[in-house]
C-alpha cells in the first residue's frame, strides 16, 4: 500500500513569466505527493539566481516574505523525499552553484546509476563535493566540460550520465529541460498563453498553474529556452522507452495525464483487468482509500458487484502525530483508517489495494474488516508481486522485507495476511492495461516485478 | 459547500483507563474535523488535574513530552473552531478552574442561548469572567450552586442553561456528561473493554480508540461516573428531540453513527431522494469531493448514471499555503480541485454538492467543469436552501450573504453560479432520509433551511 | 550572589498618550531585569481593552505586528519570575477580566501574605479562579464590592489585602496605582511632557521612554488618574514605610532612584561602610560582576586599594545554554566568568559580592580566583547574613539551604568557601548607608536578616 | 563604539578530547563577541566527519539533542558574523567537503585578498562553488593539490592565499593550524591535561574549557596534529607581524592575552597615554560601556580624576528588540543606556570611548549626558581616527561615512557631535601602548588609522 514505496521526486520550471517564483510554488504545491521532506526554488531576473530551500511542505517551505522577495521571470523548482539521515536541509534541491560562465540550479528527479563512478574520477580530478546528491555531480561535468558555452556544454554532458533522470537546469538566462534515454521518468511541457513555456514532472502541475499541455519530453532528448527561442536535440539515439509502469499504479495523481493516458482511466482498466483475472462472488467491492479508488471502481464496474466506502480515511491521518505507545500499538492502522459496519457486517468483501510490498498494512486492514463483521475477505491486489529493488529513485524496503520473497505462492502470502483469498494482477495484465504492445518488452520499466532492468547498473 | 459552514467543537471524555490522556489524544484526532484552532486536554490522576491547551491541530498542539507529564486515568479532550480575533489560546478548552470544592474542567460543544443572560446575572453577583465563551458560565453556575457537592450541584444548573451543548465536566475523581434537552448536537458513549468508558461527539472516535459503542446520550439526560459507579438522571423532562439535520449533510464524519443511522448510509440516500425529486439526462455523475461523494454515488445509482471521478482533490489542499496574488488569483481553486477532460468533455455532466451556502465556490466549480469540456453542467444539491443562521454553535455567514436569500427562484440562482440548471433537496426529501415521521415536525432541527428555531432565541 | 534570589515581578502604566501600548513595551524593556519569565501588556482605546501576554523576555513576547494591533492610549505592563511549574502562560500578568462593570486589567508586584485567606472566603462565595496567583484575589475583591463605581469600589478593596503590593490596574478609561501600606516595593510616577502620567517599579523605566520623574508612590496611598483628572487618596493610616533593603543592594537597577536616593550611590556607600567595618590589607579589590561593582569600587575608594577589573563576564553570559556534562560539571563557573591572571596572580585579593545566600556560586569563584594564583582571597559582602525567608514576593533558597544557617560564625563560614577570610556589612551598617535613623526600626525591611517581618504571617 | 566595527569570526579546534563535540560548543560560547549570526560545529570519530551549522548565537544553533549525536575526539567549530544578505546559513561555517581524500571540514577566520583571482582560476579550470565564502577557495586548493597526501597539500596550498586567515582545517584524523604571513588575526594554542591540544581565536577560551595556554601560533606557520604527534612548518618566511590593533582596541576580550600582552591592561595603558596626551580639567571620567571602562579607569588613575559609573547600560541591551517608530525615534540610545543625574549633574565630565567611525553613536550619548546636567563634555577616544577600510576581515562604514573623512579637523568634528572638546590617541601612542619599537612600523597592523596596508590588495 501507499506507504511502502516513496517515489523521491518532483520537478518544476518556467521561462517567461512574470510571476515565475510564485507559479512554481503553486506547481510544486500540485507535485507535493512526489515529495514532503523539503522544497526548494531557484529564480532568475535575467542576471543572476536567487534562491530558497527548506523543510517540510512547500508550504512550511516559503513564506510570502521570501517569495516577494524572489524576482525574475524564469525560476525552477523542486520537491524531495529522502532516506538519508543527516544534512537534510544542504541536499535539499535545486542546488546552486556558482562556475566560471556564471551561476547554475539543477533540479533532478531520479537517479543515476553510475553516480558513484562519475563522482570519483571527478574527484580524481579535484572536484570537492558538498552534497552527498546525484545532482552535484551534473553541476561538476557541465562546469569540467571543454565546450564553452552552457547551451553546448550542458546537452553534451548528459551522455555521460546513466539511469533515471527529468532534469530542469537554470543559468542567468537560459532553461534546459532533459529526459533520460529510458525515459524512466515522466516530464511534460505546456504553455501558459502564447509566451510562456513551463516544465513539470505531472501535468497536474499544469492545470494548477493554469497552463495548458504541450506535449511529452522525448526519451534521451534536451530542450534549450532562452531569449532566442526554443531548440531541442537528442543526446542518445531513440530506444524504446522504459517509462516506470508504478506511476501509473500508484505515484502519479490520477488527474495527470502521461504519455497520451489519463492516470486515472488506467487505474480503472487496471481494475478491470484485474476483475478479468481475479473474479471473485463477493457482495460488495471495498477499496483502500484514497488511491485504490479508481481500480476499485474497475473491478466492481466489470463484475458488477456495488462499489461502497466500506473504509474511511481520517482527513488528517497525512498529518505526522505522536505515535501510540507500545500498551496502545493495535490502534495504529485504527487511527487512519475505519471500516462502516453498516457496510461491511455479514458481507463477501472484495478488498482493492493498489499494491503489497511488505505486507504489514494490508494484514492489520484485512483484520480491521473481519472486525467489522465481514464474512469473507478477498483481497486483489492492482499490481504484480513486487520482488525486486528499484535503481531509478524509489524507496522501497529490502528484498527480505517484501512480502513475495517470503512466500513461494499468492496462497501463502494470503494466510499471511489473514485473507480468504488474494491474487495480483499478472504483468501482462499490467502492460495490457497501461496499453503496451506486448511484443515490444520494454516500453515500461517493470523490473520492481520482472527483475529485468533496462539499464546497467554498475552494482560493483 | 464544506468551507461555507463550520462545526464549531468537538468533545472527548474517558473514565478509568490507564492511558487516558493518549486516548483522549486520539480520540480528538478522530474528531479533528469538529476543531482545528485549538485543542485541549485536562487529565486528573484522581487528586488534582493537569491540562494543556495549544493552538492548532491535535498534533501541533500537543507532543510526547507534554502528554507524558499527563498521568491520571480519567480525562477529557476538546477540539475548537472560533471565529473570534483575539486571545484565542485563552478561550481553547477544556476550561479548568478552581473553585471551593476543589479543580473543575469543562468541554462544551454547542452554544447557549441565554449565556448573556446569565452571564449578566452572576456578574452582578460580583463574579468575573476571564474568557469570552459560554463554557465559563456554566462553571461559575456550579460553583455558585446552593447544592453542596458536585454531583448534586452539576446537574443541578444544567436546568437553567439553555440552547445546544453537548458537555463533559471531570473533577478530580468524577466524569458528567450531558446533553441539552433538545438533543441539538450528537453525543455518544462507548465502553473499552468492560471497565473503561468514553464519551464523543461522534462514534468514529470510538473506532479510534478501540471502544465499542454503547448508547446514545438522550436529550436532558445526566451521566455521572466515578467510583460507585454509573448514576443518571434528567434535568429537563423528555422532550422531542431536536439533532441537528446537517451533521447527517456535511458536519460528521461518514463512519460515525448517528442515533442508530450511519452518516455515509444516510448521504446516500440523501443522493437517491435528490435523484428522484431533481433527475436529469445526463452522461455522468460528478461529485465536489470529497464530502459529496457517498450522495453523488446514491445519485448515480438511482439514475443508472455512471459515476465518475471527474474532480480531483489536491490531497495536501488542506494546509494553509500562500494564496495567490491579484494577477493569480484565477488560480484559487485550481489550486485544490482539478477536472479529469478525459471524463469531462463533451459530456453532459451532474455535479453534486452537499449544500449552497454562499455560493462562490461552487460558481467556480461549475466554471472549472465548463472549461475541462462539459457540454451541461447540472447542479444538485443534497440539502435544501440554506436560508437562515444558526445560534447553537455552527459559524455561517450572514442571512444578506447567503445564496438563497439573493434570489428568489432557483433558476436565478443558477444562473448566478452559471450553471445549465440547479435543484436542491426539499425539507420533506431531506426529512424523509433521515428516516423522521413527517407528522413529527422537530425530531431533527432544519432551521438554517426553515427558519423555525426549536428554543427561544433570547435575542434582545 | 546575583543568582541566589529573584525579584519577582515588575509594573508599568501609562495614561493619556497615543503611543501607549510602545511606550510599555520600552518601560518593560528597562524593567526586564525584574521578571524575565513572561511579559504582558494591556491596552484600552477608551471603549474596551486587548491585551497580549508571552514567555520570555519582552522582546520575545511581543512582535512589531502584535504592538501595531494594540492602538489606545492608556496601557499597563507587567514582567515576571516565577518559581510555578505549570501553566506558567496562563498566570501571566497583566490579568484582564470582565466584570459587572466592564474590563479590568491587573498587574501587580508583590505578595499577598492574606491571599490564601481571601481567596478561600471568594470561593465560599462561588467564585471560581483561573490562576493561581495573588493577582486574582485582588480581581474578584473589586468585582464583589458594594461600592458600585470601580473609582470607589478599588480603593475600597485594598485596605482588605495584607503583604507588598505594587499595583496598577486599568479599566477601559480609569488608572488605579497603589502602593502597599508598608511600602514594601518600589513604586513611583513620572510625567512625559505635561500630559502623559507614567508609574513604574523603578526610574530606569522613565528615562527609557522619555519621562521626568515627578513623585514616589506613598506606603497606603492610591492614585486614580482618568479624565477629570488625578485624585489621590489613602486606604491605610500612614504608618511607617519597610521599603525592601534588598532592593538597593542587589535588585534595583544602579540607574535608578528610589525614595530619593540613587541606587548606584547607596550601592558605593554599602562598600565604603564595608571597608570601615571589615578592612583588609590588599594589594587589589575585585568585583563580582556586574552587580558588585559599585560596592567595590566604594570599598576600594575608602582604602585607597586599587580597584581592577581581576573578574571579566562572559557578555553571553546570560544567555539559557546547554549545561555542561557531569564529566564537565567544573566548567560551570568558567563558562561564565573568567579570572584575569595578569592582575590577580601573586596578589592579595579582596573579592567584593553583594550577598551570599546557599555560597555555592562564591566558593566557586574563591576557587577561581584561587586557580588564577592569588596569594589571598578575602571575600567581603555588601549586605548582612541572609538567614529568613521573604513572604514579600522574592524567591529564595530554603532556611536549611543558606549558608548564614549552617554554621555558627563566619570563620567556618569562610572556611566552607575556601577563603582566607570573610566578613559581612552589620545591619547597622546597611542601614546607615540606606541613610535612615537608627532610631526608628522599620523603615526599610531587613526581615531576610533580621527575621523581624513587618506585616503579620498568616502562617497558619 | 562598538556597534560600528564588526569582527566577522572565531575559530576553536580541539584535537583528542572524548567530550569534543562539548568542549567546541564551550569554547565557541566564550568566542561569542567575535561573530553572533551563525554557529557551526564540525566533529570526527576518527571515520567520518558529521557537522551541524545553525543561526544565530551557539546556544541557539545548537541543542542537546544535536551534540549528543556529535561523537569523536576531534573537532572544529566556527562563530560568525556576515554582512551578506542571503543563503547565510550556506556560508555558515565550517564548510565540509567530501573530495578524493575523504572529508575535509574548515573554519577561517579572515579574508583572502586574492580570493577572487583564485576563484577565478579555479573556476576555469572546471572548479564549482555552491558558497560564496573565501574559505571554499581554500578547500578547492587542497583538493587540487599535486600533493597526494593532505599533510602534505593543505601545508603546501597555504603559500598560494594572500591576506588574513587563521585557520583550523579537520580531515577524519588530523587538525592542520595556520596562520597567515602577516599574523593579522589572533590565534593561540593550549592544552587540557597532557593529552588534548585546543586552538583558538582568542585565549579567553582556554579558560572556558579549562586548558592552558602552550603558546601563539606564528605568522606564516602551520601545525599538523595527528596520531604521530605534532609536527610543524612554514609555509612563508619569517616575515614581520602585522596584527590588528583594532583586536586590543575593542575586539578581544579583556580577558585574553595576545602575543603575551594582556588585552585588559593594554586598554588600560591606552587610556593612561591617551590621558597623557589629551588632558583635560575635569570633575569626573565616565565609560561607554562596556568596553571603554578598562580605558576610563587608566584615563581616571593618570590625571586623578574620579572614574565613575555615569552611564549604566541595559544589561538587556545585547537583545535585538522592537525599534522605535519614527516618533519615538529619540529613544534609541535611551533604551541602551541612561545617565545617572546624581553623578552627572553640574560636573565636568570626561567621556571615554573606544573609537569612533561614524560619529552618530556618540553624538547621541554626548546629549543624553548633557541632558543629565554635565557642565562640560570632554570626549576622549582611546583609537586614532579611523580613515581607511579594512581588507582583512572587519566589517566597516565606507570611507565616506566615517566621521574622520567628512571633517578636517578634530574640533569641527567635536562639534558634530556636540562635545566641548574632542581629542583623540595619536597612532604613536596606539603603538606604545601596545609595546612595539617604534623604530619597526609593523609589528601591528593600522591600517585603518594610517592607511598603509601590510599585504597587496589586489583591487585593480
Amino acid at each position: 500500500m501507499s506507504s511502502e514505496m516513496k517515489e523521491k521526486c518532483g520537478v518544476f520550471g518556467i521561462f517567461n513569466h512574470p510571476q515565475a517564483a510564485d507559479l512554481t510554488y503553486y506547481g510544486l504545491h500540485a507535485l507535493q505527493h512526489r515529495g514532503q521532506e523539503s522544497a526548494g526554488i531557484a529564480v532568475s531576473d535575467g542576471k543572476r539566481l536567487k534562491h530558497h530551500h527548506g523543510m517540510g511542505l512547500v508550504n512550511q517551505a516559503f513564506s510570502r516574505d521570501i517569495l516577494d522577495k524572489m524576482d525574475g521571470n524564469m525560476a525552477i523548482g523542486h520537491v524531495r523525499y529522502s532516506t538519508s539521515g543527516e544534512s537534510l536541509l544542504k541536499n535539499a534541491q535545486p542546488l546552486v552553484f556558482n562556475y566560471s560562465k556564471g551561476d547554475l540550479a539543477v533540479a533532478h528527479n531520479g537517479n543515476l546509476v553510475n553516480a558513484r563512478i562519475e563522482r570519483d574520477v571527478l574527484q580524481q580530478q579535484g572536484s570537492i563535493f558538498q552534497t552527498t546528491t546525484d545532482t552535484e555531480v551534473i553541476a561538476h561535468l557541465i562546469a569540467r566540460s571543454k565546450k564553452q558555452r552552457f547551451e553546448h556544454a550542458a546537452p553534451d554532458i548528459l551522455s555521460r550520465i546513466d539511469g533515471s533522470f527529468a532534469l530542469v537546469i537554470m543559468t542567468e538566462n537560459q532553461l534546459l529541460i532533459a529526459l533520460d534515454r529510458h525515459g524512466l521518468r515522466p516530464l511534460s511541457l505546456g504553455k501558459i498563453g502564447d509566451d510562456a513555456i513551463v516544465a513539470s514532472s505531472e501535468t497536474c502541475a499544469f492545470n494548477a498553474v493554469g497552463a495548458k499541455f504541450w506535449r511529452d519530453v522525448e526519451p534521451g532528448e534536451w530542450i534549450l529556452i532562452n531569449e532566442n527561442g526554443i531548440e531541442t536535440g537528442r543526446f542518445a539515439k531513440k530506444e524504446e522507452m522504459s517509462l516506470c509502469s508504478f506511476e501509473f499504479v500508484y505515484f502519479a495523481r490520477p488527474d495527470s495525464v502521461i504519455r497520451g493516458r489519463s492516470v486515472l482511466s488506467i487505474r480503472k482498466e487496471l481494475g478491470e483487468t484485474l476483475a478479468k483475472e481475479h473474479p471473485v462472488e463477493a457482495d460488495v467491492v471495498v477499496a483502500v482509500p484514497e488511491s485504490s479508488i479508481p481500480s476499485a471502481l474497475g473491478y466492481a464496474h466489470q463484475l458488477d458487484i456495488p462499489y461502497e466506502m466500506g473504509l474511511i480515511k481520517n482527513p488528517y491521518a497525512g498529518r505526522s502525530f505522536i505515535e501510540p505507545t507500545q500498551e496502545l500499538r493495535e490502534l495504529a492502522v485504527r487511527l487512519k483508517l475505519s471500516a462502516v459496519e453498516e457496510i461491511i457486517e455479514g458481507k463477501r468483501v472484495v478488498l482493492i489495494d493498489d499494491s503489497i510490498v511488505r505486507g504489514t498494512t494490508i494484514k492489520r486492514i484485512v483484520k480491521l474488516i473481519q472486525d467489522a463483521g465481514a464474512k469473507e475477505v478477498h483481497v486483489r491486489i492492482s499490481s504484480p508481486m513486487v520482488r525486486n529493488p528499484c535503481f531509478y529513485g524509489v524507496d522501497m524496503p529490502t528484498k527480505e522485507e517484501m512480502l513475495a520473497n517470503r512466500h513461494e505462492q499468492e496462497q501463502a502470502m494470503g494466510e499471511t495476511i489473514g485473507a480468504d483469498s488474494l491474487a495480483f494482477l499478472s504483468t501482462d495484465g499490467l502492460l495490457e492495461a497501461v496499453n503496451i504492445d506486448l511484443a515490444e518488452t520494454n516500453q515500461h520499466c517493470i523490473a520492481c516485478f520482472s527483475g529485468a532492468y533496462p539499464t546497467h547498473l554498475y552494482l560493483d
